[in-house]
């Protein structure tokens, strides 16, 4: 089995933590999202018409859409299932789950950025007002459904979740542009949580072959 | 069954349509985006953590997110079912829907092109321009996606299934912004065949007791 990632992308990153979850070896294809790789005629057509990533190749098969692929992975290797089958511990982890990968990381992820730089000519000051607009009203959200609905010390509860697979990342993410998450308690215990967990650890950016310093 | 909708947002036409597809009853229940009301604390507080449209409401319980409250609609109602089981076609409607709900959707929502106006103050040229971009780059890998896995008349095969849900919505709110939709034939066809239908008919914006002309 192979994925296509990028190191960075959070979208990728989600698909490292659910293959390292479920212990599902796999070959890492990088992508350079940054230099465009990812809209290369080749990959499109034979890889991810979405041009996008992350993609899983396993034989004949592919797909995109990290959500897509997860859910995959999680009828294909059910150990541990990441989408739960009790129908109101599904819909908490779903609603979560797409809180944050609806949302929050698409109106911030890199194609969008690079439309405000480029396109709109933003100063860096209102492009960093954008981000942390969105973090901001994202990560409220987010921790008052914690509040209302979840258990620690995941997001629900005992196991890590799609939940997990999808706020971590996007934490990572909004810690590497530099916001301050405090004001997100819950949230952060998860976030501490999980950077101990052996299967977050090895999913993280830093990890991955073609990681680049800053 | 309580929708919390607001006539306008894709989101809850996506729930609207799946509503009307399985022949469930429901109350509906108007949410006016445009003054705010998804922000109003009674709302936040009881029915909708995530503060957005749409809402499901079934007793004590109530959901956020059109995808999650699919998922369960999809579980509790299984006649007709929109999310398949059989692992290829399901990784296929999920990976087109969430191609529109994660990578277009958020992107040209009410929020943030209000952001871009009041925030960043772009002129209306650069915003049409905007909205326009996204749906571009978005209807291309639809169509491409559709070329490579679909089939008529829906957009995979004989039942309408999760990904027009999302499909249909989505492209009724480009051609209500005014963007042509010729170049992309496969997912024109999909959206003349669902215009029939009594199901996408009932849900769409001008029937909901909500409704303002423009």
């Amino acid at each position: 089995m192979q994925l296509h990632s990028f190191f960075n992308s959070s979208t990728s990153y989600r698909t490292r933590i659910a293959l390292a979850l479920k212990g599902v070896p796999f070959d890492y294809v990088p992508v350079n999202i940054r230099t465009g790789e990812h809209r290369d005629a080749g990959y499109v057509d034979r890889t991810n018409p979405s041009a996008a990533v992350p993609a899983l190749v396993d034989g004949d098969f592919s797909l995109g859409q990290s959500l897509a692929i997860i859910d995959w992975l999680d009828v294909r290797f059910p150990s541990p299932k990441l989408i739960p089958d009790d129908l109101d511990r599904r819909a908490r982890v779903l609603e979560l789950s797409y809180l944050i990968s609806c949302d929050m990381h698409p109106i911030n992820n890199l194609r969008v950025l690079r439309y405000l730089d480029q396109e709109l000519r933003v100063t860096p000051e209102q492009k960093s007002a954008w981000y942390r607009h969105w973090i901001d009203e994202g990560m409220a959200a987010a921790e008052r459904l914690l509040a209302k609905y979840g258990s620690r010390p995941w997001c629900f509860g005992d196991t890590p979740t799609l939940a997990d697979c999808c706020l971590v990342p996007q934490m990572a993410n909004a810690l590497r542009m530099g916001c301050e998450l405090d004001e997100y308690p819950l949230s952060q215990a998860v976030f501490r949580h999980a950077s101990e967990h052996p299967a977050f650890a090895a999913a993280q950016p830093s990890l991955q072959p073609d990681f680049v310093s800053p």
